[in-house]
């Protein structure tokens, strides 16, 4: 065994270096931007939830494979937060009295599900969850799916890239009990096997189809309407139609905006109609990207006080999986903008005078903390993105100024250390003026 | 027992609802700037970490009292990381390699300390952490005393108002040892002792000298020691105050950033010389709001290669408590800028078009989901803090306008579609052109 502590992270978990990080700040600002443009506020809440939250109306994979539990000190059952969504009807119930509603929500929690690591799924990761309460209007299905394309533009994907495939549960059940024939109290399995449908082959489907009851004549009609698209519509009763928020999406102008779906289905208990996700179309990564859907009762587990909820959790792997698979992602950010160079020992305070007046410019700088030879320290900041480097050296500080230089042309110049902050922001083109 | 589940977050963490948000986010997206602004560069790392990682170098209070953790199905020993410099000294050590030294980190991770809540304490809090890697030079130091004074005033805190106490555990051990007279088996003991001196009455602290063997005439040197100022250094020898980058700072211009304070201990076993605190100057809230240190060994238990750190984490909590005494909080940012309100059902679908050209334009705007009276939604636009109302009406639509209404002044005018995002940006002070 070596002396050394490891140093890989914990087995589903990522260390996120400078470069990656500042990839993923720029796809995540551009989101919160987006859906500030909405009128989202964020929020935030513990990572450390009770467990009970989860048991009541979460997916039983989650409860019972997936979730980190521990107990306290003061015998409290816990679980680091599996999904925002139960924190958020929490927090929405016990504030109720003081929200003017509809209420409109984001956060950007990280999340953890006990899973074996593969591509597109670790232990945690971060989540933009967007939510909507109070209200039940199929204006809510019409904004978000307005907001998704606003998203996915957001980010540098086209509309081919990807589909927004929607589904009603209400639908979903009428569609097995009175166009498949299937018996109420068998609905929920038969559900499950739908949301297994794209994922398994089909003698596995055909034989859970069998072991939950389904006859050969059920499961080829089970067959028929999930890929039939919105067909299997005009055989389900008009009275469950008309009350359906989706359809009406669908019969108006947003209808462009979703592919009706049968197979969405979603794997938690909570959702109660309107169900979708996003699916990229690349043919190497087929697969859902992100969620969510209509929820009428969670906050109904906290209080007396109906308050509908609709929202959607956005998972990082899946989306960078997304962005990597089609050449989305942006260049890192340089790591600083200007370097300010001392000569020799005796110039540090002057030169960290030069880096001061820089700062207050807006201009990210930094000096270095050892004096090495000038040659190797303007290679080094040349290696770190820096554009421009100021050199305060011995005789040129006696004469009044410092030299600037651009590393990407050459060119050098003298100029008063006054000078300096104008002179940089003009090569960095940030434009006159302090920041 | 209540039908309901309980809305109230796990005991010692917190909700933050948006008006509570908006201002953290403010506060910390100032530090952010500073931070970057000195070329420290965004990292981030997993919450669960091996347990072994705060074993090894960490405070005997943290590990044995304060850790939250849990055993994965894989029976590995993990932790919610109560802090974050354990994890920061793995990830450099793992990556050393593609590394160019010196390294400027910063990360804003959520640490979980088992504490008893109390002001200033949680038992989840947030806490900006800045470090550097791979430098033995005194400009570590200068670096992060000017930056923590940038930061100070970047959050709007004028110099009266904090104190920047500093320390040297080297010096510290030469003044017990040297000074005092105390053994060199009893110095960890006497330096919890120290770090104690201000929290604990005179006789507790009597008590406790006793108890760990100091003399009656050692304990009232010490006194004398610990509250002399930098009186001390002079007895301590020549070649050991010579080594001292603390001392190398405090002679040299920077020296008026700090005020030399031999109570200063720091909690954590991992510090190997130059410790801080800032402190609160104010009479209600006399405490640390944050402290760092030189750690030179801490990488070494990942790894064979030298690298020395230093750095600080400043948790949210005691910097709120701070800025909230001081008067120094801003108010939240409003809800939205703009609600675009169809006068009825019928013009939803235009509404949202108006508002799609506002988000365009750079504009917060959302649209009512539900159909209400126009008088009752423009109250609500203007208790959600929006400046403008566009109004989307029957007869006005039909004549090919829309109503704009400043909502601080009462004015109104009838604008095409075309000419809303201006004319709104206009009333937003926000300039002209697209976001």
């Amino acid at each position: 065994m070596s002396q050394f502590l490891p140093t890989a992270p914990y087995r589903g978990t990522r260390d996120f270096l400078p470069a990656e990080m500042s990839v993923r700040t720029q796809v995540f600002e551009r989101l919160y931007e987006v859906i500030e443009r909405y009128g989202y506020q964020r929020y935030d809440g513990p990572i450390l939830e009770p467990v009970e939250i989860y048991e009541a109306k979460s997916s039983r994979e989650i409860v019972e494979q997936q979730l980190y539990t521990l107990t306290d000190r003061g015998d409290r059952r816990l679980a680091l937060r599996p999904e925002m969504t139960p924190s958020v009807a929490r927090i929405i119930a016990g504030n109720a009295g003081r929200l003017q509603f509809p209420v409109r929500w984001y956060s950007h929690p990280n999340c953890h599900r006990y899973e074996r690591p593969q591509r597109g799924r670790v232990r945690e990761h971060w989540q933009v969850n967007v939510d909507v309460f109070g209200s039940d209007s199929a204006a809510c299905e019409i904004e978000f799916f307005e907001l998704i394309h606003d998203l996915m533009a957001a980010v540098g994907a086209t509309p081919d890239m990807w589909v927004l495939r929607v589904n009603d549960r209400v639908l979903l059940d009428a569609m097995l009990t009175g166009v498949v024939g299937i018996a109420p109290d068998a609905v929920r399995d038969v559900a499950g096997l739908v949301d297994r449908w794209e994922k398994y082959p089909a003698d596995k489907l055909a034989e859970d189809a069998a072991a939950i009851g389904l006859t050969d004549k059920q499961f080829d009609r089970l067959g028929e309407v999930l890929t039939g698209g919105r067909a299997v519509l005009d055989e389900i009763p008009a009275e469950v139609r008309e009350r359906s928020k989706l359809v009406q999406v669908m019969d108006s102008a947003a209808g462009e905006l979703v592919r009706f779906d049968p197979l969405i289905v979603r794997g938690f208990d909570y959702y109660t109609s309107t169900v979708f996700e996003v699916f990229d179309n690349h043919p190497d990564n087929r697969r859902s990207l992100f969620g969510g859907g209509r929820y009428d009762n969670l906050v109904g587990l906290y209080s007396a006080q109906r308050i509908p909820g609709f929202g959607f959790g956005m998972g990082d792997v899946t989306l960078f999986d997304f962005l990597g698979t089609h050449s989305l992602l942006s260049e890192p950010r340089a790591e600083i903008d200007a370097v300010v160079i001392a000569t020799e020992a005796e110039l540090a305070d002057p030169a960290r005078t030069v880096a001061k007046g820089l700062r207050g410019a807006g201009v990210r700088t930094s000096t270095p903390l050892d004096i090495r030879k000038l040659g190797k320290e303007i290679q080094r900041a040349d290696r770190s993105g820096a554009r421009v480097v100021v050199i305060v050296g011995g005789n040129d500080w006696a004469a009044g100024t410092v030299t600037v230089r651009d590393l990407r042309t050459g060119d050098q110049h003298q100029v008063t250390p006054a000078d300096v902050p104008a002179r940089v922001r003009d090569l960095l083109e940030l434009g006159p003026g302090t920041a």
